[in-house]
């Protein structure tokens, strides 16, 4: 299975290039659209989501990771191995907090070039072509050679930050659930939330925070939008109160 | 085939994970997206605009059901069959039209619970590998026992209401075209609106209401948008002049 | 592979609906969504839009063009075969810069007609069930005979418009780059833009132009939103300044 973790956006023509490209060198293989619509350009919080989201997936899955707003620069493009699973993204810290968590995780720096590379989608033209040689069973090794990645010492382990606003409005932060005491309150966009185990265990219209299905901590509000109740966005600031 | 029916928003995650779930239970079957963004967690227009819709597909369709705002709570899961179709969703007045249309219909409440189930994502957890063991063929009554699902007495069997408004800004109606009058005018948004057989039937920028490919009475404007231009949104009343 | 361009939108049921035919008449055959929001309701732009991104797929693709707002009216509907690709859509100009560039192009009007055709949806009951018939390898002269399209002759060769609004607020043109001297300034909402090769290669919110992975001129900014930050539309003239 081929996952898709990108901020192409649902519209427009680059998730569909992508799946041509995808179908066409690695026939048959199914490709998951996971998310579309990562935080824009901002490698950082989607480190945290990609990681929190990639763990669900079994062993085997390649994920096809483009946040890249440093596409035709010098940046490089690393394969990664990490917990049995295979990423395909820029060096750039979008996968820093996967190998973070990794136990013995491996990166390449992709050397293979298409025969045609146009400057602004390698997503298109580099990262998917290698991603969909791994799902047909290349190794790496045979388009990259090992290296070290960029390092980003400063980045903590969670992200007290909210780092996607989903469909619903609801707001997830960097923090994984397992991090914050059960009975914790969280602080975010001027308001004190106290937990609740599900939306209908709140209020109506009330403000919660709650560990989601991928166990992020998730500002929401039951019957309402958080982003707008709590004027939140990527990159607000959240804080634990014991 | 599986039909997914949701308010899951086409961002976001939850589309993805669903459909991993139904690619990784049922592989090779295909998966239609047709609705993602049903009234967001309005059961009962979403239940108007999921029956006229889902007479389109063949029997043996399987369609994954997810409208659920009380996930989490104490609402049932049910399987339904109507009309040679199945689906599969909560018990909370989504598939009352859908049953009250068909001739002797049956219903299942799943009592089948998978290893892992999240407080706030039964569409991931539980509605889709269901929905993919019956589009597998397993039947119903290995997962569920029949139930008499909870009933809905006042809603109306046509609903004169705005249900759902589409990309292009026209305004579909919980009314089946074959219950209003081909001559009848329709009130909705403090216009008057007169029938038309297509859009290049009425003049540029004229508002106007039409049986649509689905057979729901749809409001719409000639290269305009009927929700701004009339001011409607889902839920809005409509009403039909003699 | 058949490849969607249409204006149907992501949400909604008109893809879905399109697709779960494409699925039933030939299966198997893989489904590219390559714009679901071509410009909504206006076959020129979409015109020299689709130009450029159907000469990137591979011979022997099949496209399924829908941008129709005279459905139901009195507009043929086309095949095409131009540079070895096929086409289906109305004959309304949507195919016509297709048609100009390619060397030898064919076109039959389709007289082929569905056991049910709905007034105000060819896409999916007439262009759909053709355009899978083609993929399955039928010849366009069993569904319909030779005929010449409409001509729009006081179209240009290369549209100095913008054409397209993308995810990132990116403005696509309707001009080819090998059009555009590479030091020309381009011209657009106001503002004189430099041409630069990549994003990176821009200073971070300054706007500035350069050919797209698909050979386009594209007007961008750095890290922010051209759209927005010109001012631009779909529609909006671009100057190129010698």
């Amino acid at each position: 299975m081929i996952v898709l973790f990108t901020d192409f956006g649902l519209s427009g023509p680059y998730t569909g290039q992508v799946s041509a490209v995808l179908q066409q060198t690695a026939p048959g293989i199914p490709v998951i659209q996971l998310f579309a619509d990562a935080p824009s350009g901002l490698p950082k919080p989607s480190a945290y989501l990609l990681a929190a989201y990639a763990a669900w997936f079994p062993a085997g899955t390649v994920f096809l990771c483009v946040v890249d707003p440093g596409v035709g620069g010098e940046r490089r493009a690393l394969i990664a191995e990490a917990d049995g699973r295979l990423y395909v993204g820029p060096d750039n810290g979008l996968l820093e907090i996967i190998l973070r968590r990794a136990a013995g995780p491996k990166v390449w720096e992709i050397v293979w070039r298409p025969g045609s590379l146009s400057a602004s989608f390698h997503g298109r033209d580099l990262f998917a072509p290698v991603a969909a040689r791994l799902a047909r069973g290349e190794p790496a090794s045979a388009m990259a050679h090992a290296v070290v990645p960029m390092a980003f010492p400063d980045w903590p382990d969670d992200l007290a930050e909210i780092v996607y606003i989903d469909h619903y409005g609801n707001a997830l932060t960097g923090l994984r659930g397992e991090c914050v005491p059960e009975t914790a309150r969280l602080r975010a966009g001027g308001h004190t939330l106290a937990p609740a185990r599900t939306f209908s265990a709140a209020l109506p219209g009330k403000a919660f925070w709650y560990v989601n299905s991928n166990g992020l901590a998730e500002v929401a509000v039951n019957a309402g939008r958080a982003d707008q109740a709590l004027g939140l966005r990527i990159g607000s600031p959240v804080e634990v109160l014991g």
